[in-house]
């Protein structure tokens, strides 16, 4: 799948991954430090790391030789996937907190409550449904141009019952 | 657990998931056409499908009455979800579009290229690593006030390392 979505699902997507990038970023490095927080088995813990590491979001340090010792740290990759659990964080504290926010995200300087928000970076206008189109990209590939012949909306209700009938007739 | 990433995962945090809401913003509505879009086993397509409906982030409408058809449609809650998928795109197409990106973020009226960003609300500053803290917030039971007692940087290597002894005081 050339789907950007798709491949970042196939890197991060499942449960324990994110967990893990999550806990990476509150500063947990050591394979312990890591099963005792998110009270995980040793062996599927071992397994994503593996994956994580495999994929370059995470890199091992030994920290210590003898006996030898290693740690996990986020790398440029790995660090570059806070906005997508700043995301997350939004929406579930947005949907899924109903006895009160929990966790909150600050200011580190000044305390002030933050609210991630993703915008277009040119403009920073609010990305909300139907304010995104999809375009095929340089990169694409015959099918997936076809797929995009027309612009695909990421919209609400109209939008959905315009492209749903698209997707029909390419069916057809 | 209280963290809303782990809520939205509970929620949200498959393969499948993830990418049926994609294509949900993509205008596909009904089963014949997500199973079609996404290859997608019926019985794991209709598990995913039931699950998202239950938690509230799509909904069931009928569309014929004899035979009876069913489609499904994004409510407030899961359009709210498009901004995790936003920046799991900008994060795909910066690091796994080896061959070029193949499918772009456009405005759908001028086609202009979007690129999405996490920004604070308030101040419109980009969040990255180093510029967020958490906090317990209002709702925060006892345990999860304690865990976030000094407040831990989602930070790079300087916090990390420092939120690092502070787990492992913690854990001792």
């Amino acid at each position: 799948m050339q789907c950007p979505i798709a491949r970042c699902l196939d890197e991060t997507g499942d449960w324990w991954s994110m967990l893990i990038l999550r806990s990476a970023f509150m500063g947990v490095r050591r394979f312990q430090h890591f099963q005792e927080r998110l009270g995980i088995a040793p062996n599927t813990l071992a397994r994503r790391l593996e994956a994580l590491t495999e994929h370059g979001l995470l890199v091992r340090q030994t920290y210590n030789e003898r006996p030898p010792r290693e740690e996990y740290e986020l790398t440029e990759k790995g660090l570059d996937f806070l906005p997508v659990l700043l995301a997350m964080a939004a929406w579930g504290n947005r949907w899924l907190a109903p006895e009160g926010v929990a966790i909150e995200c600050v200011d580190p300087e000044t305390g002030r409550a933050i609210h991630p928000l993703v915008v277009d970076r040119e403009t920073g206008r609010e990305l909300r449904p139907g304010t995104v189109a999809l375009r095929a990209g340089p990169g694409a590939r015959p099918a997936v141009k076809r797929g995009l012949e027309n612009w695909v909306l990421l919209g609400g209700c109209d939008a959905g019952e315009a492209s749903s009938s698209r997707s029909a007739r390419r069916g057809a």
